[in-house]
């Protein structure tokens, strides 16, 4: 059991949100990255919101040495919709009530920390994404040259062979800004998405939440807290109160934690019309019946199987974060 | 051991084409249902091309008393795109010749046969559609009482959980005329859709194929014959000689001689946008985690899952019509 000598730095984007909570918890566990920088979005709560979110929860870990930036607050086509209040309450953290943070956001935008970081750790910074992915279009517009210095992007997003959760075919972070997604996808550096496919299988029950709340881990408590609310949400989709696991299970593949068995690298377009595919996630999976087989230039991974499940893994390294396996 | 008395008029509209073929061959040793008429529709091949394969298919079976009407040669929008030969072959019917026929197709065209039909099989009339469905949208703008007086429609169409066949996402009758596709399934009928989800898993095999070459009926011979051009086109998606059983799906779905045991009764929209998504069939599966659950209102079945492989059925059928035991 070793810990890396030199974590590869990660830059999070977040619209925290109750699972984005629970992403950031295990990140900040996990001895194979160190998060360097933390941007935030508009999705479950205003970026605002979620920037206030997440210092309380970085106080908690007593990790407010880690610079969070607000960033956009409205979808690069559009404007904010006020968010998801019946799924990750007022706040976005399931209405728990945190103490307020002593770090304060940084005075630049999410997109000029992700630009900065990206000089800063060039080659080595990796992006992960769990809300709609404004800040990284509009970094990839301050900067075209963004991508050769990201090392990858692993982005929660998009529903393949699966309903979405928001229309028919659309999935919330994609759904809240088509257009965003659609820069990103295109840009050139190697993406890993994971779709609804996959974070609907991964699924926390009722005993890893009350496992939680017993934490030494103030964060730990604080987000077992907050899944309460949360677990409510699910009882129309699992048939019980659990949640699905989408942050998180980006968060530990980005991370190793978790690994994709089943990704192929397939062309992946976003439905950026104003017809009733408008925010799907369109994933070329054709011809993968025999087998996932990548397709010729495809730089996007649609993650539709992993190793094992998330759950234990997760709950696992919140309760113990000092003694955690190397990845 | 009995045929029933009365059996279910049908109109069938094809684009004849193999499988169409095949599903032809079923109806025709079918006892539940009595074919009352044949339209004819471009895709697979032309609607000309379709009537002429149809008409020598009937005089096979020696059922040339069954009208066929020459439909529409292209779609609502657009123009008609040549066809599939390298699927079906240059004629349709894997470039096998059979004997001219004597009867001819009717004077009117398939969408008035569809409306006559109606008018004499009042309250009683099935249609099965196999190809794009442009005879029916006409067929509704003739008559918009058209689904007051038809039973039930049952379509090969669509891709709800799949990926589709001529784009990521959308399937070839769907993408050949979706703007006929989203009259049909707006029109207040009781509806069947029959998508790539459950036909990709019914499978003819070689040793079917033989079965059907060692036939005493002739037109069973010629359907193996012509699917040893289809085999050869399915090698790379099943990795082996052998044919997706498509049109003869839903020729079996609405016969009975297939039941369908998940086919909840959703939202289905057409993607008629020129965005990527265009021609995809989107069914709202939302909410059918916990098993199917039918929407208020909602007169359109997706089929999902069926009772039994179609295959053996199929092939049992057209060996033996006479013979063939009541649905």
């Amino acid at each position: 059991m070793t810990i890396p000598t030199s974590p590869r730095p990660v830059y999070f984007d977040c619209d925290t949100g109750i699972d984005d909570s629970v992403a950031l918890a295990y990140l900040l566990a996990s001895p194979e990255i160190e998060v360097v920088g933390i941007g935030t979005v508009s999705g479950n709560v205003s970026s605002a919101q979620a920037a206030e979110n997440t210092l309380r929860l970085l106080a908690l870990a007593g990790r407010e040495d880690i610079p969070v930036a607000i960033g956009a607050h409205d979808p690069l086509a559009g404007s904010f919709d006020g968010g998801a209040p019946h799924v990750h309450g007022v706040n976005g953290i399931g209405n728990i009530d945190l103490p307020p943070a002593v770090a304060v956001p940084l005075a630049e935008d999410a997109a000029r920390l992700l630009v900065r970081l990206a000089h800063e750790h060039a080659g080595r910074l990796s992006v992960i994404t769990v809300g709609p992915v404004t800040n990284i279009a509009l970094a990839l517009r301050l900067d075209p040259d963004l991508p050769s210095r990201v090392a990858d992007v692993t982005t929660m997003g998009g529903a393949a062979l699966v309903p979405g959760n928001v229309s028919p075919v659309a999935e919330a972070n994609i759904w809240n800004d088509p257009e965003a997604a659609a820069e990103l996808l295109k840009a050139d550096w190697p993406v890993t998405l994971v779709p609804l496919d996959v974070t609907l299988e991964n699924v926390l029950e009722e005993e890893d939440r009350r496992a939680l709340l017993d934490a030494d881990a103030p964060l730990a408590r604080a987000v077992g807290e907050m899944l309460d609310f949360y677990f409510d949400f699910y009882v129309d989709l699992y048939g019980r109160r659990s949640s699905a696991l989408h942050d998180p299970l980006a968060a530990a593949i980005a991370v190793g934690g978790v690994r994709a068995t089943v990704a192929p690298a397939v062309g992946v377009v976003v439905d950026t019309s104003n017809g009733p595919g408008r925010g799907q996630t369109i994933c070329d999976l054709r011809g993968q019946r025999l087998g996932p087989v990548d397709q010729p230039g495809a730089h996007v991974r649609v993650v539709l199987g992993t190793d094992r499940p998330l759950a234990e893994h997760l709950v696992e390294r919140m309760l113990a974060p000092a003694l955690v396996e190397a990845g």
